[in-house]
């Protein structure tokens, strides 16, 4: 508290990240969602040619290069991409953007009751009113839910975090149909995990109240680099450089445009990051449901998993941290029995599943 | 206008940027205030040999190492600075952090009437209220007229933009003690280029009201990089803190971090591409004043000109854009008889100046 702050900032529970070890600290790093792959090499021959004299000029306001890229692998035109500093910033912008805050509307934006933690803190800190739709059994998100709902607008992580679960896009496109007055977020985050996954962003061209957005921080190892993207009706994203222009008008640095447009061209590379992260993502299903784990499928580059019976996650959270490996624990009801685990490289997972194994002996011998 | 924006986006006139050349476009380019000489030769050091695989890792929510190298700088501590990504998003966050929203209080943000056109665009968009307060002859600023109004906040560009002028340190002593209760925010963007400026960061040990917002985009040669920071006492720093936790909690990348903490260590440079600039400043005053222009004495990197009798600004802006040379209007009363114009290199005023001349031949001539 402080009487420098205004009521807002006095009043609000900030989103907390997952903790960043120091640097130099050696630890197994399953706890954020990061890539266990580097970024593309591609990246790499950008930065070793990289014009630095050029650093001098304001960068592209509206990172058209990245905007091309996203184009081309989406099947979109650049005037429907959106370029932001992270996907958070976008999320952020298309909160003050499409949804009207309370002192206007009666009405309500939904989202899933558990998803990303950081959908009620924009909602606070931008004076939103949400209505937190539940989750059917096993985490499921029934499209139902959400189309005989008068609303203010509709946020959807697909997947889901931290559930991992994952719906298809018929039943997006049943939301969309369902409230056409609406605008309707699709949070594809992780998306590039999800196998036969048909992206929301198909359906742009059909919809005007759709807005996709994507990260490059997952599925193209460039969490460091900051971008993320919407892609939506021309309508909505000049609605969003509105936004963007009342704030900050250069998101995007020229070095994170350069690198960006570069990963997001290299589809080769990222086809065989994506593919070897499912690939461990089935391995270590197999060996904790082996072990009495207990998990929705996942569809993304983690796993939300909880711990045989008669095992704690906030134990095992906590002694694998001792160990040097780090999970997520989320203390908050009901997704305090499970944790979150990011895929890592298969070695990281086998040191993951044998100190997890010993665990569960040193559980059986107390 | 659109049915799919809220009523603020729809109702808000967002902040326009001077125009930006395309990729090839070759112009003298002297409406941005840029710096004409590129970052610090250590730059190109830490870009070389930066680890691209690093990337995959989410950056420093803090900017630690950005923080320490502004320290060292200001004789403050680490935890009294704040970083963001450009001090546009510094100043946003300033904004929605310190100033009370409109529907809390009566009291008004003091901004001198003349000054950074984004800060009526954040007021607007934060739901903040101003009270703009007129200059003084000649665009000048008097502090008497920031001590006996009660406020919600002050907010002073120093120097001041578009109007190039400064104020001195006893000065802003003397706003801070008179408003013990308000924050005050000194805006520094152009502070480098003052000669014998004191910075008002100086004070910040002494006044926990006091937030000093600066960039690396002018003095630094970084506009294409987006870094900028606020110097605070803690409990300021904690604010903005709990605001960008509430937006974007990993504003700076790393490669803008890294790069940031060496340009910002690299002192020499500092002062060498800051002398140029001042240097040549001088000649280009001297050289428009033997021309017949007027303008108040420039502390920053621009120069706020009103061209000789007989010459509209806007017709000098536009003859000159033809040519390739780009300098600021603002189409807006009284300062639209003036033109900001950027100091680029010596070359390159040479070739303004040249132009200048040949506008007002033609003048003379028609």
């Amino acid at each position: 508290m402080s009487r420098f702050w205004n009521k807002k900032i006095n009043s609000i529970e900030p989103y907390q990240a997952g903790e960043q070890p120091g640097p130099g600290q050696k630890v197994i790093k399953l706890n954020t969602n990061e890539n266990p792959y580097p970024p593309s090499p591609k990246c790499a021959e950008i930065l070793r040619s990289f014009d630095i004299d050029s650093l001098r000029l304001y960068p592209d306001t509206d990172s058209k290069a990245v905007c091309e890229a996203v184009a081309a692998n989406e099947g979109v035109k650049p005037s429907n991409v959106f370029v932001g500093n992270g996907s958070d910033e976008v999320l952020a912008l298309c909160w003050q953007t499409f949804w009207e805050k309370a002192i206007n509307t009666d009405k309500k934006v939904l989202v899933p009751e558990i998803s990303y933690s950081f959908y009620p803190v924009y909602s606070d800190f931008y004076d939103v009113s949400i209505r937190k739709v539940p989750l059917r059994e096993g985490f499921a998100i029934d499209a139902d839910d959400y189309c005989s709902c008068p609303n203010a607008g509709i946020a959807i992580a697909n997947p889901n975090a931290p559930t991992s679960r994952v719906i298809c896009q018929d039943d997006i496109r049943k939301i969309l149909d369902a409230n056409p007055d609406s605008v309707v977020l699709i949070d594809e985050a992780y998306a590039a995990f999800a196998e036969d996954y048909q992206s929301a962003a198909q359906l742009v061209p059909e919809y005007d109240n759709l807005v996709v957005v994507r990260t490059l921080s997952k599925a193209y190892g460039l969490a460091g680099l900051r971008l993320g993207y919407a892609i939506a009706s021309e309508e909505l994203i000049e609605g969003l450089k509105r936004a963007r222009d009342s704030f900050n008008s250069y998101p995007a640095d020229r070095l994170a445009q350069a690198l960006a447009a570069a990963a997001l061209r290299d589809r080769a590379y990222y086809e065989k990051t994506r593919n070897a992260v499912i690939s461990t993502r089935k391995r270590l299903v197999a060996e904790l449901t082996a072990l009495g784990f207990t998990m929705p499928d996942s569809a993304a580059n983690f796993i939300f998993a909880k711990p045989p019976a008669g095992m704690k996650a906030e134990t095992l959270y906590k002694n694998l941290k001792e160990k040097g490996i780090l999970i997520r624990y989320f203390n908050k009801p009901v997704i305090n029995e499970y944790l979150r685990i990011s895929i890592g490289t298969d070695a990281e997972m086998d040191e993951f599943i044998d100190a997890v194994k010993e665990e569960l002996k040193d559980g059986q011998n107390s």
